[in-house]
Protein backbone atom coordinates (compact mmCIF):
# COMPACT_ATOMS: atom_id res chain seq x y z
CA UNK A 1 0.00 0.00 0.00
CA UNK A 2 3.03 2.30 1.07
CA UNK A 3 3.60 3.17 -2.76
CA UNK A 4 0.77 4.67 -3.38
CA UNK A 5 1.39 7.89 -0.83
CA UNK A 6 3.46 9.36 -3.69
CA UNK A 7 0.23 10.31 -5.58
CA UNK A 8 0.05 13.79 -5.91
CA UNK A 9 -3.56 14.81 -6.92
CA UNK A 10 -4.98 12.29 -3.98
CA UNK A 11 -6.24 13.23 -0.51
CA UNK A 12 -4.62 10.82 2.31
CA UNK A 13 -6.31 10.46 5.19
CA UNK A 14 -4.18 9.10 7.78
CA UNK A 15 -5.87 6.76 10.51
CA UNK A 16 -3.95 5.84 13.81
CA UNK A 17 -6.89 4.76 16.22
CA UNK A 18 -5.21 3.73 19.36
CA UNK A 19 -3.86 6.00 19.60
CA UNK A 20 -2.05 8.82 17.63
CA UNK A 21 -4.79 10.48 15.41
CA UNK A 22 -7.55 9.83 18.21
CA UNK A 23 -5.27 11.90 20.39
CA UNK A 24 -4.21 14.34 17.44
CA UNK A 25 -8.69 15.27 17.07
CA UNK A 26 -8.82 15.52 20.36
CA UNK A 27 -6.12 18.03 20.77
CA UNK A 28 -7.83 20.27 18.24
CA UNK A 29 -11.40 20.07 19.71
CA UNK A 30 -9.82 20.96 22.63
CA UNK A 31 -7.90 24.00 21.30
CA UNK A 32 -4.62 23.08 20.21
CA UNK A 33 -3.18 26.01 18.01
CA UNK A 34 -0.84 23.55 16.05
CA UNK A 35 0.67 19.77 16.46
CA UNK A 36 4.02 19.77 14.66
CA UNK A 37 4.71 15.91 14.16
CA UNK A 38 8.32 14.75 14.98
CA UNK A 39 9.61 11.24 13.63
CA UNK A 40 12.91 10.72 16.36
CA UNK A 41 13.57 10.95 20.27
CA UNK A 42 15.98 13.69 19.12
CA UNK A 43 13.64 15.68 17.36
CA UNK A 44 11.08 15.80 20.09
CA UNK A 45 13.68 16.68 22.64
CA UNK A 46 15.28 19.67 20.17
CA UNK A 47 11.61 20.88 20.24
CA UNK A 48 11.13 20.67 24.10
CA UNK A 49 14.40 22.44 24.56
CA UNK A 50 12.75 25.08 21.90
CA UNK A 51 9.76 25.40 24.77
CA UNK A 52 7.54 23.29 23.23
CA UNK A 53 4.82 21.39 24.94
CA UNK A 54 5.54 17.90 24.17
CA UNK A 55 3.85 14.29 23.61
CA UNK A 56 6.19 11.56 22.87
CA UNK A 57 5.93 8.05 23.80
CA UNK A 58 8.21 5.18 22.00
CA UNK A 59 6.15 1.71 22.35
CA UNK A 60 3.76 3.37 24.80
CA UNK A 61 6.44 4.56 26.98
CA UNK A 62 6.50 8.09 27.94
CA UNK A 63 9.76 9.90 26.99
CA UNK A 64 11.58 11.30 30.52
CA UNK A 65 11.56 14.31 29.14
CA UNK A 66 8.25 14.77 27.94
CA UNK A 67 5.47 16.82 29.14
CA UNK A 68 2.50 13.90 28.45
CA UNK A 69 2.05 10.86 26.91
CA UNK A 70 0.15 9.65 23.96
CA UNK A 71 -3.23 9.02 25.84
CA UNK A 72 -6.54 11.18 24.24
CA UNK A 73 -7.03 12.42 27.68
CA UNK A 74 -3.42 14.02 27.98
CA UNK A 75 -4.87 16.84 25.40
CA UNK A 76 -7.07 18.76 27.94
CA UNK A 77 -7.97 22.07 27.25
CA UNK A 78 -6.29 23.43 30.32
CA UNK A 79 -3.10 22.20 28.56
CA UNK A 80 -2.99 22.73 24.94
CA UNK A 81 -5.33 25.66 24.40
CA UNK A 82 -3.54 27.72 22.04
CA UNK A 83 -0.61 26.20 22.32
CA UNK A 84 1.74 24.22 19.70
CA UNK A 85 2.69 21.09 20.89
CA UNK A 86 4.94 18.90 19.42
CA UNK A 87 3.63 15.25 19.12
CA UNK A 88 5.89 11.86 18.62
CA UNK A 89 4.78 8.86 18.21
CA UNK A 90 5.67 4.89 17.08
CA UNK A 91 4.11 5.38 13.74
CA UNK A 92 2.13 7.95 12.81
CA UNK A 93 4.56 10.67 11.99
CA UNK A 94 6.77 8.95 9.82
CA UNK A 95 3.83 8.33 7.51
CA UNK A 96 2.22 11.69 7.61
CA UNK A 97 6.08 12.32 6.92
CA UNK A 98 6.19 9.78 3.86
CA UNK A 99 2.90 11.19 2.37
CA UNK A 100 3.25 14.77 2.78
CA UNK A 101 3.56 15.33 -1.52
CA UNK A 102 -0.12 14.30 -1.82
CA UNK A 103 -2.42 16.90 -2.53
CA UNK A 104 -3.48 17.17 1.07
CA UNK A 105 -2.82 14.96 4.37
CA UNK A 106 -5.83 14.90 7.07
CA UNK A 107 -5.95 12.94 10.11
CA UNK A 108 -9.06 10.54 10.75
CA UNK A 109 -10.23 8.95 13.52
CA UNK A 110 -13.76 8.00 14.89
CA UNK A 111 -13.79 10.93 16.82
CA UNK A 112 -14.15 13.83 13.34
CA UNK A 113 -15.76 11.19 11.07
CA UNK A 114 -18.80 11.99 9.85
CA UNK A 115 -17.51 15.55 9.44
CA UNK A 116 -14.10 13.74 7.71
CA UNK A 117 -16.34 11.99 5.34
CA UNK A 118 -18.17 14.69 3.91
CA UNK A 119 -15.54 16.74 3.18
CA UNK A 120 -13.90 13.78 1.66
CA UNK A 121 -17.16 13.25 -0.60
CA UNK A 122 -17.13 17.43 -1.41
CA UNK A 123 -13.51 16.60 -2.66
CA UNK A 124 -13.04 15.84 -6.68
CA UNK A 125 -9.57 13.63 -5.71
CA UNK A 126 -9.18 10.27 -4.82
CA UNK A 127 -8.77 9.06 -1.68
CA UNK A 128 -5.70 7.06 -0.19
CA UNK A 129 -6.66 5.94 3.75
CA UNK A 130 -3.31 4.65 5.38
CA UNK A 131 -3.40 2.90 8.08
CA UNK A 132 -0.72 3.35 10.52
CA UNK A 133 -0.70 -0.34 11.81
CA UNK A 134 1.90 -1.35 13.94
CA UNK A 135 5.77 -1.03 13.41
CA UNK A 136 4.72 -1.65 9.38
CA UNK A 137 2.23 -4.60 9.76
CA UNK A 138 -1.49 -4.85 9.26
CA UNK A 139 -3.55 -4.15 12.77
CA UNK A 140 -7.21 -4.56 13.14
CA UNK A 141 -8.25 -1.38 15.21
CA UNK A 142 -6.85 1.10 11.76
CA UNK A 143 -8.47 -1.40 9.43
CA UNK A 144 -12.04 -0.98 10.64
CA UNK A 145 -12.14 2.62 11.00
CA UNK A 146 -10.52 2.47 7.36
CA UNK A 147 -13.09 0.08 6.11
CA UNK A 148 -16.13 2.42 8.06
CA UNK A 149 -14.75 5.28 6.10
CA UNK A 150 -14.87 3.29 2.97
CA UNK A 151 -18.55 2.06 3.40
CA UNK A 152 -19.67 5.55 3.85
CA UNK A 153 -17.48 6.75 0.91
CA UNK A 154 -19.26 3.99 -1.56
CA UNK A 155 -23.03 4.29 -0.53
CA UNK A 156 -22.80 7.85 -1.01
CA UNK A 157 -22.04 6.76 -4.93
CA UNK A 158 -19.43 9.25 -5.36
CA UNK A 159 -16.67 6.44 -4.96
CA UNK A 160 -15.96 3.34 -6.50
CA UNK A 161 -12.50 0.81 -5.35
CA UNK A 162 -10.93 -1.56 -7.74
CA UNK A 163 -8.97 -2.18 -4.23
CA UNK A 164 -8.91 -5.65 -2.37
CA UNK A 165 -7.81 -3.96 0.88
CA UNK A 166 -10.92 -1.55 0.39
CA UNK A 167 -13.30 -4.59 0.49
CA UNK A 168 -11.47 -6.32 3.02
CA UNK A 169 -11.53 -3.34 5.55
CA UNK A 170 -15.57 -2.63 4.29
CA UNK A 171 -16.21 -6.69 4.95
CA UNK A 172 -14.15 -6.41 8.46
CA UNK A 173 -16.35 -3.74 9.27
CA UNK A 174 -19.32 -4.88 8.85
CA UNK A 175 -18.18 -7.74 11.20
CA UNK A 176 -17.48 -5.19 13.62
CA UNK A 177 -19.46 -2.44 13.79
CA UNK A 178 -22.48 -3.75 16.03
CA UNK A 179 -19.98 -4.22 18.78
CA UNK A 180 -16.51 -2.91 18.00
CA UNK A 181 -15.03 -2.70 21.26
CA UNK A 182 -15.82 -6.51 21.46
CA UNK A 183 -14.10 -7.04 18.30
CA UNK A 184 -11.25 -5.42 19.22
CA UNK A 185 -10.64 -7.60 22.25
CA UNK A 186 -8.53 -9.67 19.46
CA UNK A 187 -6.81 -6.87 18.37
CA UNK A 188 -3.09 -6.96 19.78
CA UNK A 189 -2.74 -3.43 20.15
CA UNK A 190 -5.63 -4.09 22.47
CA UNK A 191 -3.76 -6.48 24.65
CA UNK A 192 -0.67 -4.21 24.68
CA UNK A 193 -2.59 -1.82 25.87
CA UNK A 194 -3.88 -3.54 28.79
CA UNK A 195 -0.38 -4.51 29.89
CA UNK A 196 0.63 -0.95 29.83
CA UNK A 197 -2.65 0.23 31.70
CA UNK A 198 -3.25 2.45 28.78
CA UNK A 199 -6.56 0.80 27.69
CA UNK A 200 -8.51 3.58 29.93
CA UNK A 201 -9.40 5.27 26.19
CA UNK A 202 -10.52 2.64 24.09
CA UNK A 203 -14.00 3.09 24.75
CA UNK A 204 -13.27 7.03 23.65
CA UNK A 205 -11.39 6.25 20.67
CA UNK A 206 -14.20 4.75 19.34
CA UNK A 207 -16.43 6.87 20.12
CA UNK A 208 -18.28 9.20 16.91
CA UNK A 209 -18.14 12.50 16.04
CA UNK A 210 -16.79 14.14 19.09
CA UNK A 211 -15.64 17.39 16.87
CA UNK A 212 -16.09 18.50 13.43
CA UNK A 213 -12.76 19.51 13.36
CA UNK A 214 -10.32 17.71 10.20
CA UNK A 215 -6.66 18.15 11.03
CA UNK A 216 -4.52 19.02 7.74
CA UNK A 217 -0.70 18.42 7.42
CA UNK A 218 0.47 22.28 6.11
CA UNK A 219 3.97 22.99 6.22
CA UNK A 220 5.23 20.06 8.07
CA UNK A 221 2.75 21.31 10.98
CA UNK A 222 -1.07 19.93 11.30
CA UNK A 223 -3.44 23.18 11.50
CA UNK A 224 -7.23 23.11 11.28
CA UNK A 225 -8.69 22.44 7.99
CA UNK B 1 4.20 -9.16 6.54
CA UNK B 2 7.85 -9.12 4.72
CA UNK B 3 9.98 -8.64 6.99
CA UNK B 4 8.97 -11.93 9.05
CA UNK B 5 10.81 -14.02 6.58
CA UNK B 6 13.94 -13.84 7.88
CA UNK B 7 12.58 -16.47 10.69
CA UNK B 8 14.80 -19.23 10.32
CA UNK B 9 13.22 -21.81 12.67
CA UNK B 10 9.67 -21.29 10.94
CA UNK B 11 7.59 -23.19 8.09
CA UNK B 12 6.46 -21.00 5.70
CA UNK B 13 3.70 -21.32 3.21
CA UNK B 14 3.54 -19.78 0.06
CA UNK B 15 -0.44 -18.70 -1.19
CA UNK B 16 -0.79 -17.50 -4.93
CA UNK B 17 -4.18 -18.93 -5.53
CA UNK B 18 -4.29 -16.93 -9.11
CA UNK B 19 -2.51 -18.67 -10.04
CA UNK B 20 1.35 -19.71 -9.26
CA UNK B 21 0.57 -21.91 -6.13
CA UNK B 22 -2.67 -23.52 -7.73
CA UNK B 23 -0.33 -24.20 -10.75
CA UNK B 24 2.80 -25.41 -9.06
CA UNK B 25 0.57 -28.33 -6.99
CA UNK B 26 -0.83 -29.28 -10.40
CA UNK B 27 2.29 -29.84 -11.96
CA UNK B 28 3.63 -32.21 -9.02
CA UNK B 29 0.03 -33.86 -9.17
CA UNK B 30 0.69 -34.66 -12.65
CA UNK B 31 3.84 -35.98 -12.21
CA UNK B 32 6.33 -32.70 -12.72
CA UNK B 33 10.08 -34.29 -11.80
CA UNK B 34 11.35 -30.57 -10.15
CA UNK B 35 10.05 -26.86 -11.24
CA UNK B 36 12.98 -24.37 -11.23
CA UNK B 37 10.86 -20.80 -9.86
CA UNK B 38 13.22 -18.24 -11.48
CA UNK B 39 12.54 -14.29 -11.25
CA UNK B 40 13.37 -12.41 -14.00
CA UNK B 41 12.94 -12.62 -17.58
CA UNK B 42 16.17 -13.03 -18.42
CA UNK B 43 16.51 -16.11 -16.37
CA UNK B 44 13.65 -17.61 -18.12
CA UNK B 45 15.22 -17.70 -21.43
CA UNK B 46 18.60 -19.31 -20.42
CA UNK B 47 17.03 -21.85 -19.07
CA UNK B 48 14.55 -22.54 -22.11
CA UNK B 49 17.98 -21.85 -23.87
CA UNK B 50 19.53 -24.52 -21.38
CA UNK B 51 16.87 -27.00 -22.76
CA UNK B 52 14.35 -26.70 -19.87
CA UNK B 53 10.94 -26.51 -20.23
CA UNK B 54 9.34 -22.95 -19.53
CA UNK B 55 6.28 -21.69 -18.13
CA UNK B 56 6.63 -17.96 -18.24
CA UNK B 57 3.99 -14.92 -18.28
CA UNK B 58 4.50 -11.42 -17.08
CA UNK B 59 1.09 -9.47 -15.72
CA UNK B 60 -0.77 -12.34 -17.50
CA UNK B 61 0.65 -12.82 -20.94
CA UNK B 62 2.96 -15.57 -22.22
CA UNK B 63 7.02 -14.47 -22.58
CA UNK B 64 6.72 -15.51 -26.66
CA UNK B 65 10.06 -17.50 -26.08
CA UNK B 66 7.60 -19.30 -23.12
CA UNK B 67 6.04 -23.00 -23.86
CA UNK B 68 3.17 -22.28 -22.05
CA UNK B 69 1.60 -19.96 -19.66
CA UNK B 70 0.59 -19.61 -16.07
CA UNK B 71 -3.08 -21.60 -16.05
CA UNK B 72 -2.59 -24.67 -14.17
CA UNK B 73 -4.63 -26.55 -17.19
CA UNK B 74 -1.08 -26.56 -19.03
CA UNK B 75 0.66 -28.11 -16.75
CA UNK B 76 -0.63 -31.74 -18.05
CA UNK B 77 0.57 -35.46 -17.34
CA UNK B 78 1.87 -35.11 -20.86
CA UNK B 79 3.72 -32.30 -20.83
CA UNK B 80 5.03 -33.03 -17.80
CA UNK B 81 5.44 -35.95 -16.11
CA UNK B 82 9.30 -36.47 -15.10
CA UNK B 83 10.21 -33.31 -16.61
CA UNK B 84 12.06 -30.22 -14.73
CA UNK B 85 10.05 -27.17 -15.75
CA UNK B 86 11.43 -23.34 -15.45
CA UNK B 87 8.34 -21.04 -13.79
CA UNK B 88 8.20 -17.88 -14.36
CA UNK B 89 5.42 -15.29 -12.38
CA UNK B 90 4.94 -11.89 -11.90
CA UNK B 91 5.12 -12.28 -7.58
CA UNK B 92 5.21 -15.79 -6.65
CA UNK B 93 8.81 -16.49 -7.51
CA UNK B 94 10.86 -13.60 -5.53
CA UNK B 95 8.65 -14.45 -2.49
CA UNK B 96 10.12 -18.00 -2.87
CA UNK B 97 13.57 -16.60 -2.75
CA UNK B 98 12.86 -13.92 -0.09
CA UNK B 99 11.68 -16.85 2.37
CA UNK B 100 14.55 -18.99 1.44
CA UNK B 101 16.24 -18.89 4.90
CA UNK B 102 13.39 -20.26 6.54
CA UNK B 103 13.45 -23.43 8.21
CA UNK B 104 11.39 -25.17 5.18
CA UNK B 105 9.21 -23.12 2.15
CA UNK B 106 6.04 -25.09 0.95
CA UNK B 107 3.62 -24.65 -1.96
CA UNK B 108 0.06 -23.72 -0.41
CA UNK B 109 -2.84 -23.97 -2.13
CA UNK B 110 -6.94 -25.84 -1.50
CA UNK B 111 -5.57 -28.03 -4.10
CA UNK B 112 -2.99 -29.97 -1.23
CA UNK B 113 -5.39 -27.92 1.80
CA UNK B 114 -5.68 -30.67 3.76
CA UNK B 115 -2.15 -32.73 3.52
CA UNK B 116 -0.66 -29.47 3.93
CA UNK B 117 -2.74 -28.73 7.22
CA UNK B 118 -1.93 -31.95 8.26
CA UNK B 119 1.46 -31.55 7.67
CA UNK B 120 1.78 -28.26 9.33
CA UNK B 121 -0.04 -29.31 12.70
CA UNK B 122 3.08 -32.19 12.69
CA UNK B 123 5.39 -29.81 12.81
CA UNK B 124 6.73 -28.23 16.14
CA UNK B 125 7.07 -24.75 14.70
CA UNK B 126 5.95 -21.13 13.67
CA UNK B 127 4.47 -20.71 10.78
CA UNK B 128 4.03 -18.16 8.30
CA UNK B 129 1.61 -17.77 5.81
CA UNK B 130 3.15 -15.43 2.98
CA UNK B 131 0.50 -14.26 0.46
CA UNK B 132 2.01 -13.81 -2.56
CA UNK B 133 -0.89 -10.50 -3.21
CA UNK B 134 -0.14 -9.06 -6.31
CA UNK B 135 2.99 -6.30 -6.88
CA UNK B 136 3.12 -5.93 -3.49
CA UNK B 137 -0.32 -5.06 -2.41
CA UNK B 138 -2.91 -7.14 -0.48
CA UNK B 139 -5.30 -9.11 -2.20
CA UNK B 140 -8.06 -11.18 -1.66
CA UNK B 141 -8.03 -14.66 -3.03
CA UNK B 142 -4.43 -15.66 -1.42
CA UNK B 143 -5.93 -14.02 2.06
CA UNK B 144 -8.68 -16.53 2.14
CA UNK B 145 -6.97 -19.04 1.74
CA UNK B 146 -4.40 -18.00 3.93
CA UNK B 147 -7.60 -17.74 6.61
CA UNK B 148 -8.77 -21.64 5.83
CA UNK B 149 -5.38 -22.41 6.84
CA UNK B 150 -5.07 -20.41 10.10
CA UNK B 151 -8.54 -21.29 10.83
CA UNK B 152 -7.77 -25.34 10.76
CA UNK B 153 -4.89 -24.73 12.44
CA UNK B 154 -6.13 -22.75 15.16
CA UNK B 155 -9.38 -25.47 15.55
CA UNK B 156 -6.71 -28.40 15.90
CA UNK B 157 -5.39 -26.72 19.38
CA UNK B 158 -1.92 -26.42 18.35
CA UNK B 159 -1.30 -23.57 17.69
CA UNK B 160 -2.03 -20.03 18.81
CA UNK B 161 -1.59 -16.52 17.28
CA UNK B 162 -1.13 -12.85 18.57
CA UNK B 163 -1.33 -11.36 14.61
CA UNK B 164 -3.72 -9.30 13.70
CA UNK B 165 -3.62 -10.54 10.01
CA UNK B 166 -4.33 -13.57 11.03
CA UNK B 167 -7.78 -12.59 12.60
CA UNK B 168 -8.63 -10.74 9.62
CA UNK B 169 -7.63 -13.72 7.20
CA UNK B 170 -10.04 -16.10 9.35
CA UNK B 171 -12.84 -13.65 9.56
CA UNK B 172 -12.93 -13.03 5.68
CA UNK B 173 -12.66 -16.43 5.40
CA UNK B 174 -15.73 -17.16 7.43
CA UNK B 175 -17.74 -14.57 5.57
CA UNK B 176 -16.73 -15.81 1.66
CA UNK B 177 -16.33 -19.96 2.51
CA UNK B 178 -19.86 -20.46 1.93
CA UNK B 179 -19.40 -19.60 -1.68
CA UNK B 180 -16.05 -18.95 -2.29
CA UNK B 181 -16.44 -18.13 -6.21
CA UNK B 182 -18.68 -15.54 -5.21
CA UNK B 183 -17.23 -13.70 -2.66
CA UNK B 184 -14.53 -13.35 -5.37
CA UNK B 185 -16.13 -11.67 -7.89
CA UNK B 186 -14.82 -8.20 -6.44
CA UNK B 187 -11.47 -9.37 -6.64
CA UNK B 188 -9.34 -7.22 -8.99
CA UNK B 189 -7.60 -10.48 -9.66
CA UNK B 190 -10.48 -11.86 -10.70
CA UNK B 191 -11.38 -9.16 -13.11
CA UNK B 192 -7.99 -8.72 -14.53
CA UNK B 193 -8.24 -12.70 -15.54
CA UNK B 194 -11.81 -12.17 -16.91
CA UNK B 195 -10.15 -9.21 -19.09
CA UNK B 196 -7.44 -11.45 -20.77
CA UNK B 197 -9.57 -14.36 -21.08
CA UNK B 198 -7.92 -16.49 -18.25
CA UNK B 199 -10.66 -17.06 -15.87
CA UNK B 200 -11.39 -20.44 -16.97
CA UNK B 201 -9.06 -22.24 -13.82
CA UNK B 202 -11.33 -19.88 -10.97
CA UNK B 203 -13.08 -22.93 -10.30
CA UNK B 204 -10.81 -25.47 -10.07
CA UNK B 205 -8.26 -23.14 -8.27
CA UNK B 206 -10.65 -23.12 -5.48
CA UNK B 207 -11.38 -26.94 -5.16
CA UNK B 208 -10.27 -28.60 -2.30
CA UNK B 209 -7.45 -31.56 -2.21
CA UNK B 210 -7.41 -32.71 -5.27
CA UNK B 211 -3.57 -33.86 -4.50
CA UNK B 212 -1.80 -34.77 -1.20
CA UNK B 213 1.79 -33.32 -2.38
CA UNK B 214 3.18 -30.65 -0.88
CA UNK B 215 5.94 -28.89 -3.26
CA UNK B 216 8.84 -28.21 -0.75
CA UNK B 217 11.75 -25.54 -1.81
CA UNK B 218 15.05 -27.18 -1.86
CA UNK B 219 18.39 -25.77 -3.35
CA UNK B 220 16.39 -23.49 -5.19
CA UNK B 221 14.12 -25.82 -6.95
CA UNK B 222 10.78 -26.98 -6.05
CA UNK B 223 10.23 -30.70 -5.37
CA UNK B 224 7.90 -33.22 -3.49
CA UNK B 225 8.08 -32.79 0.12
Amino acid sequence: MYEAHSDTQAVVVIIDILRATSSICTAFANGVSEIIPVATVEEARALKEKGYLLAAERDGYLLDFADFGNSPFNFTPEKVRGKTVAYSTTNGTGIMKMASDCHAVVIGSYLNFSALCSWLEQQQRKVIIICAGWKKRFNLEDTLCAGAIAERLLEGGRFTTACDSVHAAVDLWHLAKDDIIGYIEKAAQRSRLRDKGLDDCIGYCHTFDVTAIIPVLRNERLVTL
